[in-house]
């Protein structure tokens, strides 16, 4: 069944680190500065999990110092090419230098181009996900760009998406939430939103115990196709 | 100063997973089913990660079934010596024979003696829990058993570490929570324990933004002559 205006979403809103933006220029500050693949195989899912942590006891800090704290962890017992805050700035640098994935330009335009309202919302900074989008020259695709640092609790808790849903000013149900990560996924479905996995390794695999999602596209223009049907 | 009785705690709360387990069996099923050395490496991180998450938007899941289906998802794209499902129960079966750190025991002991109450609060299963302590022989010594299963929420929540205080019967400064991880010792200073650090690699490495320790030990042995001071 091609999709109709009734399954049109009015908002796309699109998580960035890893949805929007390849990380690997962060794997390779690490690997530069001379932390073992472990390191970079550990570092998001433990800068989220100290993020959760501190939303859990409401208490909430910024992306940076989280991640800060995080390598200061993992890379105190390595063998550094240089002193370990050294290491530590020159791998957070890596953020202001990372680029998108390459199907998410045409996709985000072509979402614009149809007038659905786009939006990026990170737990990251808000000045980090300006300045990606600068740098890749999507910045006019993209509505709003959103930061939960506006809010305090980081994506999953239901207040970060309510915090789209105000900008916007959409219904929950008028609102297709995109992202790699199921977690993520799964705390907008929880807010009422429809989703869209990207899974651009095309592995097929989704967890058991997560909601359904919506969609699942191999990337940003392709989900933008299928939405769209042109 | 040597501690007095005003220090000395009536209860020590200690957390389980690698506070007390050393989980090097599963590293080691990871490694033989076939897993990289980076699934090992994530593994715990993106258990916190998913479990913190589904507690974020309050429907927490058991640890079983998140570790399930972070297992599933990276072990998806692996080369494995057996299907996937064999080999993901094989690395879960792994926590029915993790043994103690060789500092526990003592430690438990020392703490008995002296007539402080001893509970291990876990975001792990309870079963799981009390077999480790029953093989390891130290069944004895740990009054009160506890998992956030119970409850609901896992830790940091607020409310794994008030499940605790009920069972505990003790306010929050009367307590001491002892573990490796300085996400669940900051939840429980927000919880108004006091709080031990084990630093059994001796990294001397605390996050910067979380609440510093009230005491850092080697080990439960060596925590509990701190304590103590006999």
């Amino acid at each position: 069944m091609p999709p109709t205006e009734a399954t049109r979403p009015a908002a796309v809103v699109l998580d960035v680190n890893e949805t929007l933006s390849d990380l690997g220029a962060v794997g390779d500050r690490l690997a530069a500065v001379g932390a073992d693949p472990q390191v970079a195989a550990r570092f998001l899912p433990a800068v989220l999990r100290d993020g959760f942590a501190r939303t859990l006891r409401a208490d909430p800090l910024p992306f940076a110092d989280v991640a800060a704290d995080v390598l200061r962890a993992e890379l105190a017992g390595a063998r550094l090419d240089r002193p370990l805050e050294d290491a530590v700035a020159h791998v957070l640098g890596a953020f202001d230098e990372v680029v998108l994935h390459p199907d998410v330009a045409g996709g985000l335009r072509r979402f614009r181009d149809h007038g659905v309202v786009t939006a990026a919302l990170t737990n990251g900074g808000l000045a980090t996900c300006e300045a990606l989008l600068e740098r890749a020259g999507v910045r006019e695709d993209v509505v709003h760009v959103l930061s939960v640092e506006t809010v305090g609790p980081w994506k999953p808790h239901p207040a970060a998406y309510g915090h789209a849903l105000d900008v916007c000013a959409v219904a929950p149900a008028e609102v297709l939430f995109v992202a790699v990560h199921p977690w993520d996924l799964d705390g907008a479905a929880a807010a009422g939103m429809r989703t869209a996995y990207l899974d651009r390794a095309g592995t097929g695999t989704y967890p058991r115990h997560a909601s359904t999602p919506s969609l699942t596209a191999r990337g940003l223009d392709d989900l933008a196709r299928q939405v769209l049907a042109d």
